[in-house]
């Protein structure tokens, strides 16, 4: 019996690690609640009605069906017992393992306010996704139907909170749904009416890229009818709208439809390490890891992608996708080098460049010492995203969908689905129940 | 202001009703409770991983924005005043029609049992295909992880009750999905040895099909795995199988998967005009309707699609979309032609022939005097499927994702998603709360 690797996690640093191991003489475990690798940089596509949920998700079993030396486990895990070199899961099954990787990810953070969830959903997950689409999506039903002029405002206006690369691509996104796609829908109302608010509380957008993409950003957003208001701190989400500190005092926006991009947490598994093993969390409670992402007095647990605090030049390196990956593979070669008892360099985050779009033709992007944006670094976004979906098929068909929503300026996905389906009620909606995050 | 039509629901009935209304002279109401066109021929291959909801749905208000003359509004019709002319919204908003049709379909029956819902979901909603598409994944993700030889035996038993082309398709589906798309996927079950049982209360498969395709039908099946049991009435659906009442005696299947495709109800809303209008209804709760579709002393109340009952040639005509569609365009022919005074013969259903898949090149057609099955049938099945998918882009999507699933015996939108999508309960699922069908 080979060597025993268990990789908690199937996003891209779990993934990536999985498939590291490809042909190689380790006996492989991969654990994920979900039964898919969801390519996150596209959801947000999901949750306003451009693709599909299936069209951004690859079956994990499918992507590793053909590396007879992995096994694929849907489970949670719910304790790691770092003495016995065990996982446990929910249902009290336990898996030996000789390395760990642990690949958790994060979750939504609501700075000390969960009670704000309900209100503000965030971006995880398919249900989430679908659950933002669905609100949208009502609240222009509901404002076509209303006879209360106040009312109908607060339906068309939304608030996003956070001005990240998410934030900002949904403020771009629902201002093309509500300037192109819903165009010609309605009768009682015009959705380019509405009013897109994206709240930043630092005194600019993507707060990651240098100031003069950020102006840009700001620039193509407000061509796509968003309103920017940086260096605004939330203070209050209700059923009517949303509370701002502001520079210049306390801010109010009447809105039906609000939300979160905005804090980001490690994974409850980075707690239950800290309390197994002792090592040291951060603030957002990333596991704080050596120069090769294994921890304190146990190098047989390693911790890749957005749960490893890793410090390069002096700072966090970011938790987006190109850092997972190649945390993922640094991992299954590190164990790889261990086995042949070789040495490993630390881990080092090659930083290939930033990407983020707003809408149609409109992209910022760092690229080494370059910086553009405009269509051709939309053009670029569009090139590396279809390049790192993991299956053909899905490549296809997104191209295909995303061809025709240029032309057409349609998104085909427009679906409004589950528990809150039905317009009638007038109330707003509130999140379905659901499995534990 | 014009003659102000409303057509209650945006099924194949009421949306080629609305369609063959473009550019006349009408005022035009499509009310429905979602707010997209589903096309209900394909929500199996939903169901069963081959297909997302979004690629066979179209966004009723897209499909219709072209028409001016005509408005969708997202409600629910909970009552019809047909002194006052009038119908009543959930949310008690009135609207007034000059000539109401009524294509509201029908919904599933549990032949008195309503307490199998929850152990044996129906496929008429997304919703449906969705919850469907969990409880097979998850039950395959079960076996795998069970140690219990019985547990794994009824976690890949797959019972279908109802042998019409709805449960063939399910079964056939089913029989594909454990012999061909999951064969490589899992390490300690093989799904191939899964057992999938049709059943069927009807001494054969297909009653709408003459017998000699019956019998090609059973053998197609049976080449897939699936084990057909006609005249096999169910008594009983429990957390663990079935209980069927057999000409031989009582029999019991021991499975954890069942899935209902027998019965169907016409929608309530046929008890409302029944009680308004004393209107007759049939045993099944369809609406019995004169020659021109329209109801007794009700000229201007027109039913169409699944609630109708239609008598042609001695019998009802059937359930299908190319019925709902010819009732649908006729009702607006209808109307057109008594706003100019002209008279119209009855509406005649024109039966362009019936074709039921039962999988990959196996499917039968009876086309006029032809009757065929296997290949032909199902190049044929694939091509009008394609044909009549309302919006282009579906059409593209579809055909590629026919492509890939044929060349790679893959399934793409293989999601376990919603409320049941952790694994660990270990739990038979139970349907999550959903709005009111």
């Amino acid at each position: 019996m080979g060597h025993r690797v268990i990789i908690v996690g199937g996003g891209f640093a779990g993934l990536y690690a999985a498939q590291a191991f490809r042909g190689q003489a380790f006996d492989v475990t991969l654990i994920d609640r979900r039964n898919f690798h969801l390519f996150q940089p596209l959801l947000y596509q999901v949750a306003t009605g451009g693709l599909s949920p299936g069209e951004i998700s690859s079956p994990l079993r499918y992507v590793l069906s053909k590396q007879k030396n992995t096994r694929v486990l849907l489970g949670e895990v719910t304790d790691i017992d770092a003495q016995a070199r065990e996982v446990v899961l929910a249902d009290s099954s336990r898996y030996p393992y000789d390395t760990l990787i642990v690949a958790s990810g994060s979750t939504h953070h609501y700075f000390g306010h969960p009670e704000w969830a309900a209100r503000a959903p965030g971006l995880k997950t398919v249900e989430d996704a679908t659950e933002i689409r669905t609100r949208i999506l009502l609240a222009f039903e509901r404002a076509e139907k209303t006879h209360n002029a106040e009312e109908r405002a607060a339906l068309l206006t939304f608030v996003v909170v956070g001005g990240g690369p998410t934030g900002v691509e949904l403020a771009g996104a629902l201002g093309e749904i509500s300037r192109d796609t819903l165009k010609a829908d309605f009768r009682s109302i015009n959705p380019a009416e509405s009013r897109i608010f994206l709240v930043e509380g630092n005194n600019r957008l993507l707060m990651a890229y240098p100031p003069e993409l950020s102006a840009k950003a700001e620039q193509s957003l407000i061509e796509l009818g968003v309103q920017s208001r940086v260096g605004a701190r939330v203070t209050a989400i209700d059923d009517d709208g949303v509370t701002m500190q502001t520079a210049s005092g306390e801010a109010r926006i009447a809105a039906k439809t609000v939300l979160w991009a905005a804090g980001v947490q490690a994974s409850p598994l980075g707690k239950i390490l800290a309390d197994r093993t002792g090592v040291a969390l951060d603030s957002a409670g990333r596991v704080c890891v050596a120069g090769d992402l294994s921890i304190a007095d146990h190098p047989e647990i390693i911790v890749v992608g957005d749960l490893a605090r890793v410090i390069q030049n002096g700072a966090q390196v970011p938790g987006v996708a190109p850092a997972a990956m190649q945390q993922g593979r640094y991992a299954a070669r590190l164990i790889s080098a261990r086995q042949r008892g070789e040495a490993m360099a630390p881990f080092h985050y090659r930083d290939k460049g930033s990407l983020a779009t707003i809408g149609r033709n409109r992209a910022v992007a760092v690229i080494g010492k370059f910086r553009f944006s405009g269509y051709l670094a939309w053009l670029l976004w569009l090139f590396i995203h279809l390049l790192y979906i993991v299956e053909f098929e899905s490549r296809v068909l997104i191209a295909i969908q995303w061809g025709f929503a240029y032309f057409t300026f349609n998104r085909g996905a427009r679906l409004i689905t589950g528990a809150d389906a039905r317009v009638e009620d007038g109330a707003t909606p509130s999140l379905p129940p659901r499995a534990k995050e």
